[in-house]
């Protein structure tokens, strides 16, 4: 936890291209296309040697935490008042190119600009990379963040296993992290004095405003349910109609019933994923297990579509003879971001503008929000033309990332260098 | 392929119930409680020695075919017209006690009743054990009928795989059955006179009209039929429903418009298998495949319940933007048993009796129905009380076991006694 490099001028570093050409060719499964970069495995550990070397090919301190989260200083790692830029290299399984790098690559990007620029920081400055933030491996989202920020006990962690039984902290020790010490961390995020994390947008309001970058106004509560539709497994050539408990008939009409819960109340309801027992073709399930994800800009809203959605499907399993348990896997409230902080983006990047940049809340969690809590957060959205999120389709266009990259050098300067 | 025991005068061997809790411990899971003998795996292999002794103990020659099929024999097995009964040992994944064995059981039951009847065999008499009839481990069904049938050629057996990638003949092999000399058996095929298969019913016909036996008309005309529903993948919390092509509403619509070509046309139709991708909680699936099962009595009803799912599927699939493949994986036309050998099944089972035994289709293939294309055949069911099928669940009673034991025994002296 000592920074490892010794001081020197920092210099500005590789270009964004050059950075983001480096990256493309890490954790790429050459089939699909998509991003494999799981927590604590050989792609993520590239990615980590990476984000290492852009700190030192600057001659900026490079430390990381007790949690795995990786720090590059430009001004005093020990000082207060921090103003930090990051977000994280993991990916999904089969994820674009963009969800978190963006952030990490546009981060450096804009501390070379500053250094370009010849601004005087007067507040230590950071770019960070957080540690299994989409959580594809060990199931829960946000674990570097989550730890330090105390949202996720040491022993919890521990509890952590991936899908072949790899315990979390068997996986840090194995890719070269000492476990030991993880935990909260109220000493690094009270030197913080503000958090921004630019993200490439997951939606396409961007888009239909017609501007390239956006601030974030709060990240929506969101939760996951899990709906255990149990029948009766039967033979599906010989067993009537009338005999039958079909699970997978209910769980057909509550994926239904979820799309007109979320299209009435303006919000999104999914069943993206699904798992039916014993998945025969000639067998009727005894079990249909699917997995609710809802999201909406308030409490009262998602209240309301959840209630339809375990209503429609009380309704329909009992119609079919068939159980139902509803259980709720996780739920993060609703996060707002500091006002303060974002109205003072709102001034750094009106600035000369024709018109004030968009606010914009997102159905996405992030570490952001996971720091809202301890530290002043901000966040901002690059435009993604299509809206595509989590696959190899996402993507930003060159002059949006560059437009991107110094909205991020104009918050940093703003914030920094007063 | 030489009948490995040595004549002696056949004798009455172990009853009903001490074969029946010999089986019972082969091969069940504790956790389910359901069967899991998959072809060529150590569980099959036991069931398999078990037949083996089962011949031996009653003096009665036994073989195996050149496909792995097990005989036992009273009289002659190189003689013609020879009288045959039998099933299958092996079971579906967590299948039921009798799907199966209760015809093998029952068989050799039948010949000791013969036996203690005195009766003289004026043809020869089998009991059949047909390999891999459910077809749990390759994906294909009644893989010992239809290579001795020629309905399955050599080279297609040699390229099936498991799920392991491990192929049929390495298994055989394996377990100890050389399979060199898999294929078509027209030869031993041409010197059997009728054969007949007793089944424990798999659905309620019998409880319905209050039977414990009856005769097979025919095995309904069935298929399988792939649905690929390929959308976009995106992320679940922030794609809007507009700009969504999300597979799960159309496949969530096909199910339900199967059920309901079904109930309109007295056919049955289900979705039992389903796989997503990339199965994500937060992910709206790039593709949801589904497995329509579908059969009815007669083929202009099974077109017609297809093709209505068809035509819902495609009209589903337009609204949300969703591509649409259906691939036919598997059919089977209608097998009507022979009617001169019913007609006498029924001939011999009526005498004395109040009533007609009933005469009833069934939904379910069986490696009778793969003989009936070369071979005289018939198949007896069992009342199974609840119509539960391929689960730990399905029953008969003892009185109807035996009632079934008597009826082949009846049947078998009837058609070889003459």
């Amino acid at each position: 936890m000592t920074p490892s490099s010794e001081r020197r001028q920092p210099v500005p570093g590789p270009s964004f291209p050059t950075m983001w050409k480096e990256l493309a060719g890490i954790g790429r499964d050459p089939a699909s296309g998509g991003y494999r970069r799981y927590a604590w495995t050989g792609a993520d550990t590239e990615c980590r040697a990476w984000f290492r070397e852009q700190a030192e090919s600057r001659g900026l301190a490079y430390e990381t935490d007790r949690n795995g989260n990786q720090w590059a200083w430009l001004g005093d790692p020990d000082g207060t008042d921090a103003v930090v830029t990051g977000s994280h290299l993991d990916s999904v399984p089969d994820g674009g190119a963009f969800d978190g790098p963006l952030g990490v690559v546009s981060s450096f990007a804009a501390v070379d600009e500053l250094l370009r620029r010849g601004a005087a920081p007067t507040r230590p400055l950071a770019v960070v990379n957080f540690g299994d933030e989409e959580g594809a491996r060990f199931g829960l989202a946000c674990v570097g963040s989550r730890l330090s920020a105390g949202q996720l006990t040491r022993d919890a962690a521990y509890a952590l296993r991936d899908g072949d039984g790899v315990a979390l902290p068997d996986a840090m020790e194995a890719a070269g992290h000492d476990p030991s010490a993880i935990g909260p961390d109220p000493g690094r995020l009270a030197r913080i004095g503000a958090f921004v994390e630019l993200h490439v947008e997951q939606g396409r309001a961007l888009d239909l405003t017609g501007d390239p970058v956006g601030v974030a106004s709060a990240i929506w509560p969101h939760g996951r349910w899990r709906y255990d539709f149990r029948g009766e497994a039967n033979h599906a050539g010989t067993t009537r109609l009338a005999d039958r408990r079909d699970p997978m008939l209910p769980y057909a009409e509550t994926v239904l019933a979820a799309r007109r819960a979320a299209e009435l109340a303006g919000a999104v309801a999914t069943f993206g994923k699904v798992a039916v027992e014993p998945n025969g073709v000639n067998a009727i399930p005894s079990l249909v297990r699917g997995w609710l994800d809802s999201r909406a800009a308030d409490q009262a809203t998602l209240d309301t579509v959840t209630a339809a959605v375990e209503a429609a499907a009380r309704e329909a399993a009992d119609r079919q003879g068939v159980d139902l348990a509803v259980v709720r896997e996780s739920f993060t409230p609703v996060v707002e971001f500091a006002h303060a902080l974002r109205d003072e983006l709102g001034r750094i990047l009106d600035r000369g503008g024709e018109r004030p940049v968009p606010v914009l809340g997102t159905g996405a969690g992030h570490d952001a929000g996971i720091l809202s809590a301890s530290v002043p957060t901000a966040m901002l959205f690059v435009r993604n033309p299509t809206g595509v999120s989590h696959s190899p389709a996402e993507s930003a266009t060159e002059d949006d990332c560059v437009a991107g990259v110094r909205a991020l050098a104009d918050v940093l300067e703003g914030l920094a260098c007063r």
